[in-house]
């Protein structure tokens, strides 16, 4: 059986990522694949656990908040992702270990060398197939989050904070262009729907 | 004024160490030093709410386990013990790194590499000025920890497991003899608190 395929969506506060994550899996299953949509920090009984209490404790120290994710991470992939992908289905999960660059490292100030380390620890040879990043100017985006009610505590943080994990994002994708592809999420909910389906088209199903 | 000093008491199952902690505190305590009598997992309000999913969830990944251990005592060094320390109060610990070390290496079989990388970055240069160790054979220990009824995950792993630990535990006094002492915790606990004070005396109040 061939291996399934490992798609992630990446990207700021208000850049789509959990719709487009939910239009693409439909996509995908309609297309005939077997298809896991699943997000993180969470996405199996133990890394959900411990989204709760990363969301919920705190505020933590920054090497420490990053150590949780990955061991979220960790759970999420010996648990189901690999499994999955082993077993045909592909996945495309909302988030993933390029968000913890950005927020933890890029945003916060962890040093890259422990988000390395643990990234190696966690993930062992695993990479995404394909990654999207949903790309949005910080303002735009956090006036869209502002807008769905949906503040968190990321949104609380000022531009600086948030032009960081966007220039963090699109750092990953032009040092990865094999991996990654930059779609332009200002456009509208369809626009952007279509461009990430000519993405996946080319890069995961014309082969 | 002077630092604290950082002690820690290791030690598999039904050792006597949370009992001995308290005894030891009390009696620095009551020869005037400023002392903070603490324990992992846990001892700061994150690291208590990493201890809840640690022993709620699971099983864990044992990668992930190591990691969560670690995320919570990087919580509980930044924020409680490293700020007693410097602030002139001794700090009595009831297991600390040496625990993750015998339990998730020795015991589960995460390798030496991954605690290495983890103890590196939650602990930078930070090490106990005294590591009491209290040696107990696996079964000795087993039988006291169940005749308190104090059953817990790892009490049901068997002989062979937590003979393992035994020696971790023993082969880390051995490896680093400046910080660690061997208490025969076979002895009566008056016998133990003593054996203990005479080793504190030496080590940390006569010079």
């Amino acid at each position: 059986m061939a291996r399934g395929r490992f798609i992630t969506l990446e990207g700021g506060e208000g850049a789509g990522k959990s719709t487009q994550a939910r239009r693409l899996a439909t996509w995908l299953a309609e297309a005939g694949l077997p298809v896991l949509r699943t997000r993180e920090p969470g996405g199996s009984p133990g890394a959900e656990a411990i989204r709760g209490v990363l969301l919920g404790a705190g505020p933590w120290d920054p090497v420490a908040e990053t150590m949780l994710h990955f061991a979220a991470r960790r759970e999420h992939v010996a648990r189901m992702i690999e499994p999955a992908l082993a077993a045909g289905i592909w996945v495309v999960c909302d988030r993933f270990a390029d968000s913890t660059l950005a927020y933890q490292v890029a945003g916060q100030g962890t040093q890259r060398a422990v988000w390395d380390r643990l990234a190696a620890m966690a993930l062992g040879a695993l990479r995404p197939d394909l990654t999207l990043v949903l790309d949005i100017p910080a303002e735009a985006g956090l006036a869209r989050a502002e807008a769905r009610g949906e503040t968190n505590r990321y949104e609380t943080l000022g531009l600086a904070f948030h032009g960081r994990i966007r220039d963090a994002f699109l750092a990953v994708a032009a040092a990865e262009p094999g991996r990654c592809a930059v779609v332009d999420a200002t456009q509208g909910l369809e626009a952007v729907t279509h461009a990430m389906r000519g993405v996946v088209r080319q890069r995961l199903l014309d082969r």
